[in-house]
């Protein structure tokens, strides 16, 4: 009745062995140098394949709305992209819209993931309008809910940033409840200002969409979110950091003992600025916000990962169709929906390009796509690592088998696939999900999604 | 029809050298080791006695609406205080306010200071609301009216307070006229929130004031703005800086090669935060923005002058009577005015703590309170030295009289004195503007005030 | 035939779980929610015990020539001071003297350690005299010994110290073969600049000891040390750093790229300065080089600990008796001789003072103590970690158990104990070498010292 | 009697101004808008012309002995070239050699100088051998003989550099009477490892020496030397700094409280390591340490001046003949006598590269080479200054003459010139010296040398 995989080499963040693991249920119930199957037992021969820790992506917006339309992809889709990658667990972005309660936004995120997630999920709250009672909200969404991150956008004037003031209360409020607060920083003040500068300008192209946000603005804000976390006493997460001045930043503080988290994502490590070149409106599959920046940025990200500086990294999956979707911006690059998809490839991306060349080791590897996320957002050791106890989420991975990466092969719902032709080296062959395989040789098991809801711990 | 000050000792940003000293008409037309009188020649021995160029406030508001009342000193009973204390030219805040045009602002501080002041006078022009056509206006006032340097607000939400985007296109719009903008920094946003609880919590003394704005809510606030400068690539004055932080971040900034200008107070030298102890309503007369900080603080700050990271001492000086004023306040902390009275006492203070115990030298002095403002603010060689060729303001500075500072002998018309009882070494004992003696032996001599408007040059 | 640790909490650098965990000869076989012994399996019960991966010390001197004597520990009863304490592998540091070939001294040190060593050891090789012909030297002990890593003194002048020229040929030569340098960190002219200059001024009592090193000594010495290593492109080894300056002179480094590892020892995170007050020859006890600090140093160290930026914690056990060694300086400060014990209590004091006040997380306490030392010289994960196919060094720690530090109790050989009268919470009740167990409850088990030499790995 | 100026613009390191100036003997009587002569007054036509402070060189070897040599120039021809370029003042290294007394190698220096010098000049005392009975000597020279600035080498090992002891004592020593110590920071322990290590393979052509003496070597000296100033409380004066890395280490320092003053010159900023390309044995002209270094190094140097973090240019002038001196080191480049000629063209270089394009004002071209070398030597205001009552060394400017660099026309004794074919924009037409007129139409007046020793004063 367990299930044996023998011969593969264990991949954690801190060790790499060779060893049988077995489950017992839904956990990992043994790890051995030889485990003698009984009768009951499953065995898989997983020879020359390393198993790593479920990978855990910590920053999805699934069927998020937009004006009246949504996402591209809902939590079905955008899970069972997310599992195919390897990806067991996905952290997405309930959001609160103006006018909502947090404990609505809630129910509403509950609604769209229920029955319909391959992976399992949790979500952050992200707060679009901050009101005194909502203390209590947020305190009810700690202790009953499991919701123990919050985000809030330094950007996005008019919809969805909050003024300096709401940032500080709500660091405050996060840090004695035990919650963390995950940061979009970018100065959404100066952004608006370019963003109008550029349309009286006449300039109508995504390629201009870069320079209304350089990469200074999202160094101003890393550096005031310190701050302002720092007069709150609070741990903070920055997402999608993509420049060398925040790292930078970050890092200083850090040493001088601000408790700051970082969180990068591939496409600012391994796309950059060239894809916005000349005037074709095909650029507007990139526009992304913080926007690809120049190739100096994304080295100084991997330097910084290579030293231990990055804390997790996650995707921003936030996928819209180019037809349809960021069609709408034809006319008006500030109309293009912000965001692309990447759930399925954060795996393969950072393995080919990280571990494949030597930047990073394979524990550096797992520690950034499972255990940090894990250890940051509550969930660790249930999640995050292989060991005796913890949810059996591994996955199989072929560190000799290669694929080129294609809209004709992803499984999101996107019509175009932003890494179009990139090789692959590493798949994940074999997933399992809480000891259950939901993936065998590459293809989807699971007729019906058996993801489920995590209930997350605060901080200490 | 000389005159001639015989045998003093001449003091400037650079040099200490004994001269005598002559003027012809308006200006310095010799200085040298003996000069024989003609006929028609005014000596005046002035043995013993530096020779100081006449000191420039760079940061005063004169008749400063408030409400339906206005500061307690106009121009005259301010700039009277002025020239009293050595200070022979302030540059005061014009300010705009919501509704007005800036070339209306301007008119109005013409207004209220012509025919008014004892000494001269230029105007900075502090912006509260921008609008798009402003900028013909700044271009305008730069050009036309010699206002060569702008005011904004990071704080004071709801009246001031302009947003980040507006503060970059100031200082991109000012950067491109050569002219210089000068920076109230503290984070307006985390300001109110703060003020909003307290009283909230019914905190209503002034002693709540200083914990509504922390050093950390300037020391954000200072970095953003350097932040913004360098994305507009424009230079940057910091006025009445206040904090330790804010200075390290300041200095390091310019390492890398930031153009930024800092401007402090005695307030923030020679008073602290212990002032604010008790729940007395005495400490309204301190209620000021930045608030009176922790000892350390000013030591830093002292720290800074001695090694040149300071550039200019300033007063700030805005007075409110303690009754009827700052009484408005009794049962509210953030209804009491902002603000104290000190451009009087810059000179006779800073002689007294800095050069007296060796802390700066007579130099240093010089450039801090004449030399420098009058370079930043487009002045320099016309006032804020002794060379040929320069405005005869000149102050003959008596460095073994004394005095004890007190509100029954200063000269503005305020009903308090916040440095009631200190002791000042060193004293202004003839005071010329422009070669007409207009203090003698610490008397006013003037009956009608005659000082005039200086057009003001831009940065090149 | 296998020996089962039953209802125990396994602690890794990364995790904390209930597990039982079964030797299989010399290494861990298997670890499980639950195992079946059979009939062959000793079955222990470990329940409320923690299982720490066996402590390793990458810092001692057992058996260290001085003048005529040696140092008062050699390896039989240093090691059984190590095993006592829950550490089970120390590397010690085979030292070169002049005139010698680094293949002799090495052959002196396996001399010293043959068949006298509880616990398993290896060798760093300390180096005082470098002539040109050594490089192959150095390449025989990296790849035939198993030596990965050399030893400098940038102090001690006139004996140890070795000149800046040395430092950077033997860093660069390391690099290339993939060992580690080691570093002694003071600044030698300097420090015996001041010895010669206290004792002309007849200063002869210990307390003059610290005087003669004061932390810019050190800081000075870091600094230099990373910048060398840095033009070597090596990396770097701090031993026993002790002051606030180094650590953020080292941290600010890494931030810049720079590959250097810090080690700190107990005695500057729980003695301080207050030792050497008054001028009782007593203070000798606590002559060691660097010397003891102020508390702040001590406080920075822990915050330094806190937030990672300290690798190891190791304990320079380089004993003198009290009686008949440290007493040669009776009359001459400079004569006695630098050191003190702790082999023995680097695990209870870390965990009394980290652990218990939450200072440091259970995981981090593994990782200063085992799982890094592991990491950097080349043993790991054969030791410092528990994983299927390690080593099986396991101590079984009883969180509950407490006991007085005192020399009546200590298993060194010497006079007098430097912790005296600590209070100790948390003991190693049992301890096993690669799945022999040599103490239990407390007591050691083995007749005779069954320790190995341990052929270290080079860094790739 | 007196000489009167007419027309022309002075120029200070604060002012520039139209006046009239008039010399009073060897002072500066009278400056004015106008000054009428009297029938004994001479008077000259300056119009269009600045009046600038003599310059003033801190850094020259003038007749330094060199094995059985001496260096090209002696004090007669030096200073001859001084003059012809606009300095009027030189402080050469007085330089103690092994064996000698400080007060033997002044006397020395005295003999050198005796009568042979067209300009002023004054001495530093270079110190190469350190003994305990010196102090009392150096203090003699402070106090007795206006000798109040040491110099140290941390570099020359074997000949000239010290050990960190020493260097540690004289700043001490130094510090305590008011002296500044000067001092040559390259780690002369690696530079002397990489030498031996380049002959050892056989590399004998110039292009060898600045391989030998990387910009890590120089960094990580002035790192220290700041470093152990600190230590010893002592300001410190860092002679010809070349690298970026050093000039950022120095301003961090100061902005902590450090004292450190630097010095660049010419050759660092105009000439690049360009120089040493191939291997012809030409390179050996610019054979100098530190030596010249890679473009990005000039500009950074620039930057720094522009910011005012450069206090003096000075030149270095150490001069060797190509044939028969640099010739020296035909065969091996280690044997290449270290220097360059430069005392002529130090104001025409900065005036032409600095002035004209802009990269600094006339008032910084004036501090940095008359100003901050007089304040920071004990020679102001009497020298660096035009001020009424300071020596009247007043250089005649005239900012459209231009010139040719070249060894047919400059007026050393070295047989190349490094600036060959640069233009210089900007001549000094005539030169006085305390009144007398020495240089005029850009010749010598002079036919015996008029130049005085300047007895100066300590720091206070």
């Amino acid at each position: 009745m367990g299930l044996i995989l023998r011969g593969g080499t264990v991949v954690t963040a801190l060790e790499t062995y060779r060893a049988d693991v077995r489950n017992d249920g839904e956990q990992i119930g043994m790890i051995a140098q030889h485990i003698e199957p009984t009768a009951a037992d499953q065995v898989i021969d997983v020879t020359g394949k390393y198993l790593l820790p479920g990978g855990i992506d910590a920053h999805t917006h699934f069927d998020l709305p937009f004006g009246d339309m949504s996402t591209a992809d809902d939590f079905e889709s955008g899970s069972r992209s997310a599992v195919m990658g390897g990806t067991t667990t996905v952290i997405d972005f309930a959001t609160q819209f103006r006018g909502e309660t947090l404990t609505k936004a809630l129910e509403n995120w509950h609604d769209k993931a229920r029955g319909k997630s391959y992976c399992d999920y949790g979500f952050h709250m992200a707060i679009s309008e901050w009101k005194q009672g909502m203390t209590a909200q947020m305190e009810e969404l700690v202790r009953k809910s499991g919701v123990t991150s919050f985000k809030l956008y330094m950007a996005y004037k008019g919809s969805m940033q909050v003024d300096d003031g709401v940032l500080f209360d709500v660091l405050r409020k996060s840090s004695e409840m035990g919650a963390l607060v995950c940061l979009h920083c970018e100065n959404g003040d100066v952004v608006n200002l370019l963003v109008q500068e550029a349309k009286a300008q006449g300039k109508a192209a995504p390629s201009t969409h870069p320079l209304t946000r350089p990469p200074a603005v999202e160094e101003e804000a890393v550096a005031r979110a310190i701050a302002l976390a720092n007069m709150a006493k609070a741990p903070l997460y920055i997402v999608h950091l993509s420049t060398r001045g925040a790292l930078e930043t970050a890092e200083r503080a850090r040493q001088q003992g601000a408790c700051v988290y970082i969180e990068t994502c591939p496409q600012y490590l391994l796309l950059d600025d060239r894809r916005y070149e000349g005037e074709s409106f095909e650029s507007a599959k990139y526009v992304i916000s913080p926007p690809l920046r120049s190739p100096e940025h994304g080295e100084a990200l991997w330097e910084g990962i290579r030293r231990g500086a990055v804390d997790t990294i996650a995707t921003d999956h936030c996928s819209f169709n180019y037809q349809g979707q960021k069609e709408l911006g034809r006319n008006d690059f500030s109309k293009i929906p912000n965001g692309m998809p990447g759930v399925e490839h954060r795996l393969g991306l950072l393995y080919s390009a990280g571990v494949v060349p030597g930047k990073i080791s394979l524990n550096q590897f797992v520690s950034l796509t499972a255990t940090r996320p894990a250890q940051l957002f509550g969930i660790f050791p249930r999640k995050g690592t292989i060991a005796v106890g913890s949810d059996a989420d591994i996955v199989l991975w072929d560190p000799q088998a290669t694929k080129v990466i294609s809209k004709v092969n992803h499984h999101c719902h996107v019509d175009y696939e932003p890494y179009e032709g990139f090789s692959q080296t590493g798949l994940p062959v074999h997933v399992f999900l809480r000891g259950r395989q939901i993936v065998r040789d590459g293809k989807l098991l699971d007729a019906a999604p058996g993801g489920r809801y995590l209930f997350r711990k605060p901080l200490k």
